[in-house]
């Protein structure tokens, strides 16, 4: 055998399918990566010989490896802060007080659009950094903070530049339809053709996204303009996902399953028939606490339907300004098993194997298996669970990107 | 004049009570510190000559400077994991299963007693240089996980001994009394007297506390036997404390305040009567949303009443492996107003000048004013309130602690 690196004396939480054992745990395990990917995997006992001598050994003293974490839906890329406005909420404001001081979602909006491209980059970087030590490997960031053509472009320009210089790996969905800006406020359908028609066409011919987002809700995109969007994009070859039933329930689940979504995000208010449509359309559950935990919601969503039929379960942290200031996937964990009563394996697996399929990339990452990319983190801690349970000391020692160890 | 080092281009939330600017603001400020104290702060335009090549100059580009966090009731000595219990409560695990695996506090009070010095001092060391990075510059740790003499006094040896090898200072607080332990579980009364009459004096000898603390509750110590405790410690010269009114209101506050403690801690069941006294005797309440939240509790402390009886209110970590496993004094700032509807500034004013006064060190710390110690922060923030608003990214760039630069 003749490999780029082994580690040894490990406990790997594989996380893959195949196995039915909690969370995929290999005990006493080896891994040996090759060009980029999982080359050996298994049992140390069942490790083949390999030139010890030629090869860098890494030895794990008894600490547990996961896949890589993977964030499968952020808006990480923005300008501005809220503070004020999240200050003036708790002085007693009303949303009215916040409009008129140019609160919400429009001095968002407003600052991405004065921002350039550098400060917008740097912002991003150090967001990723944050993340990346904690272990994440593959981050999706969407767009939808511009609201017209050239700041969504520049969004989108800017994660795919933060994809190229950070050794995270960035996927990045073309939010257009997040809200309908100031501007298109009486005339929303003509917001949506001005999405398909202008918006659309560049971001493909400039290949800036993996996917089309829109955020279907009363207060956004109702179902038949988003079924326009979703559709444009399903024909131009992208992927799709949806915001849906985070406020209310009109149906956006079931579109989206009826197209073939990769995921619905948020689902709060999903109902029995709707997860049933996830269910056969395979679409993943995207399940976000950090908006839960911040907007103080009450209704949860319907996990023990989910398990019931199967859904395969995705955690991410929504990072934003406006309902997810929170740039933390590790806390995401811990308030999805506390606020959302997962386990700590769902957890895991809702930010490894599942979040991998909701970006469509299960295929390649997202568990340790041989043949995906070597992309791991080794963790000083006692078992998988403490990954969900304990928060604040960083337990990530070592984070491995396609076979190389990027920190430690 | 002759100082050590000068801050300028800075703005200061002073946090001075005097002052009747919001965060007691100061902005485009300078601050002088000289032999480890504030020796001059005030409006930049204000600062008076001095030698400013013999002087370092440090220039903050508009960022913020706040007092040293303070993080005024943590457990953060202790040995063990709870993922375990944590696990199996998700899985739907009883009580009575968890209790039978060897869960519940019973699990931490053995892996503290059979814990070395070093090793409970290494995490230790690991958990101050968590929070030392977000801002903190003074901690309070309890014993309480040993409830028996020998571990007891091992654990506030350990936290004495942190409080010499690291910059964060250490306050200790001799909690014996913060369970019954299973060998006195039919003869409580026995095991007080056990604090009382071994530990306590032992305690004393060796300085090993700054005050005493009692967990009063149904589930732990009645009102009589935290008064005999408190008293015990009151006649030794000894500041007292209280986790009180956590679970139920049994009238633990109102001892406390009788007994002019410096503080009471959780109060989710808290009184107007009890509000009130805590008012007369100038005791402070110590809010603690991480365990609110890792609880999933839904009675909130008496937020309105303490504010409108003056009673100054604290946040703190309560970092402890039961109950509140975060180790992140920033977070609380972010769920003391998420959850509790603090203001970003009672908040933060929880966690500096309050904070002091909870742990009787008020005069020399826990505000920006000249002749008290120079511990301070330097934040990359446009406003105070950004740092209870969002949480991951890391905007400590400086902590002068005594006056010297400790990290950046
Ligand atoms: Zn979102
Ligand atoms: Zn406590």
């Amino acid at each position: 055998m003749n490999w780029d690196q082994v580690w040894i004396d490990v406990n790997v939480a594989t996380m893959d399918a195949s196995s039915s054992l909690p969370y995929g745990a290999i005990e006493n395990a080896a891994i040996a990566v090759k060009d980029g990917k999982v080359a050996w995997i298994g049992p140390r006992a069942d490790l083949p010989q390999f030139d010890a001598l030629a090869t860098p050994i890494y030895r794990g003293k008894g600490k547990w490896i996961t896949p890589g974490l993977i964030d499968a839906h952020t808006h990480l890329v923005f300008a501005g802060s809220r503070a004020n406005e999240f200050e003036m909420r708790l002085q007693g404001a009303s949303y009215e007080d916040i409009a008129r001081a140019g609160g919400g979602i429009i001095s968002t909006v407003k600052a991405c659009r004065e921002a350039d491209e550098e400060t917008l980059f740097d912002l991003g970087r150090k967001r990723l950094n944050t993340l990346a030590k904690e272990g994440v490997t593959t981050v999706e960031i969407k767009s939808g903070y511009g609201l017209d053509t050239e700041t969504e472009l520049k969004l989108l320009r800017v994660a795919k530049a933060l994809g190229q210089h950070h050794h995270i790996d960035v996927k990045t969905t073309f939010l257009g339809a997040h809200a309908i800006p100031a501007e298109y406020k009486t005339q929303p359908d003509a917001y949506v053709d001005l999405v398909i028609n202008d918006m659309l066409p560049q971001v493909i011919q400039h290949k800036l996204a993996d996917a089309v987002d829109v955020f279907c809700e009363g207060i956004a995109f109702n179902l038949e303009q988003t079924e326009r969007v979703l559709i444009a994009a399903k024909n131009a070859g992208l992927a799709i996902k949806l915001h849906a039933e985070q406020l209310s329930n009109i149906g956006g689940s079931e579109l989206a399953a009826r197209l073939n979504a990769l995921s619905v995000d948020h689902i709060e208010h999903l109902d029995e028939a709707g997860v049933k449509a996830l269910s056969e359309s395979g679409t993943c559950a995207v399940l976000l606490p950090g908006a839960y935990y911040f907007l103080r919601e009450t209704k949860l969503p319907p996990i023990e339907l989910l398990r019931q039929y199967k859904v395969p379960m995705v955690i991410a942290s929504d990072f934003n300004p406006g309902s997810s200031p929170i740039c933390s996937t590790k806390l995401m964990l811990n308030m999805a098993c506390t606020l959302f009563r997962l386990t700590p394996e769902e957890a895991l697996k809702g930010m490894t194997l599942n979040a991998a399929k909701a970006l469509g990339i299960e295929k390649s990452v997202g568990s340790l298996v041989v043949g995906k990319q070597a992309d791991f983190c080794l963790w000083d801690i006692s078992s998988p669970a403490e990954l969900a349970y304990t928060f604040g000391v960083n337990p990530c020692e070592q984070v491995i990107k396609a076979g190389k160890i990027i920190q430690q």
